[in-house]
């Protein structure tokens, strides 16, 4: 019913994540309302985007060269480094502004169901990465479910004997949630981590 | 934080109607993990629709060429017309399967206080389609609020003169609605309406 092009481009954003038909043909035609520069320049980001970044030698976050701004960053701690699961887990950790030293994105969690073990994650990388560096501490920020704790276990275990100490972030209420509401698994962690006041 | 080509991908994405922060930033790193050759085809498609869609000199539809495909179709209904706000209201009317006559694309609906009169819509350009012509009916589908509700009485009162019929689509309960949710001036208009059964 619609002209070629705008199909194509319907289709186009059918295979972004959570963007279903109704959307994929509101945002088409918004597109089409656009001025012709900005879709020009959506089209370049797109592909630059894509073309131009990749991952940090080190630490294995998004950078456009070598290494990240992070990794280039001297002025940080270097006895810490904080091991996420993805990329994009380093940024929710900057917005803190808590955290001063360096990163190690893993690329994922251990999960035996996927087929994804500490061989397909970088581990290898962090193991290389620790010995002989003057690292003291490794935070464990993995995400808190199932795959996340499996993995924080595991590096805990074969870490540890490095001598490097090893913390896991903290489970507890997240701050505004409500006692009533929060399920007896996460009350549970939080009572068993509660703190001197 | 984000390398810059992350950064303006995000920015591109925040253009878009009903994306937010965290929306555009989850659709950046999907970008990033898809295939290189399909961001490559998502961004020619931006292009292509934008540069290559246009409106048909007729109807005022979507289209690539002079004509849309429905003004093209002579197998069409030639003596009704249905009237709409905007080219993406085709397509709407299109799915039910019901009508079998063409479209006239308004390009709005009369708004004063948006400084949206007949001389902004595609009304001329209606009025000339219909002298002469073989349009028995005119049926006025602009949508069932304020500016559609004023767009179609004024369309009845300079087209009924010209021995055209003007018909109006029916407010009433949606189809699965539940009456007593119902807003009173939807219900009032669905009593208005009521056929013999």
């Amino acid at each position: 019913m619609y002209p070629g092009t705008i199909a194509r481009l319907i289709e186009a954003f059918l295979k972004l994540p959570g963007i279903g038909p109704k959307t994929a043909a509101r945002l088409a035609f918004f597109v089409l309302k656009m001025p012709r520069e900005e879709v020009a320049g959506m089209a370049r980001a797109l592909v630059e985007a894509r073309d131009k970044t990749s991952y940090c030698k080190l630490c294995g976050n998004y950078c456009e060269g070598e290494r990240c701004v992070i990794c280039r960053d001297v002025r940080r701690d270097q006895a810490v480094v904080c091991v996420v699961q993805e990329a994009r887990d380093v940024l929710a950790m900057e917005k803190t502004r808590e955290f001063r030293g360096y990163y190690h994105v893993l690329g994922g969690a251990i999960s035996p169901l996927d087929g994804i073990g500490p061989e397909q994650l970088r581990v290898r990388e962090l193991l290389e990465r620790l010995g002989g560096s003057q690292v003291r501490e490794l935070i464990l920020a993995t995400n808190p479910n199932v795959e996340g704790e499996a993995t924080a276990h595991y590096l805990a275990k074969v870490i540890k004997p490095l001598g490097v100490r090893v913390t896991r972030i903290a489970h507890g209420l997240p701050v505004g949630a409500d006692l009533e509401y929060a399920d007896e698994v996460t009350l549970s962690r939080a009572l068993e981590g509660r703190r001197e006041m």
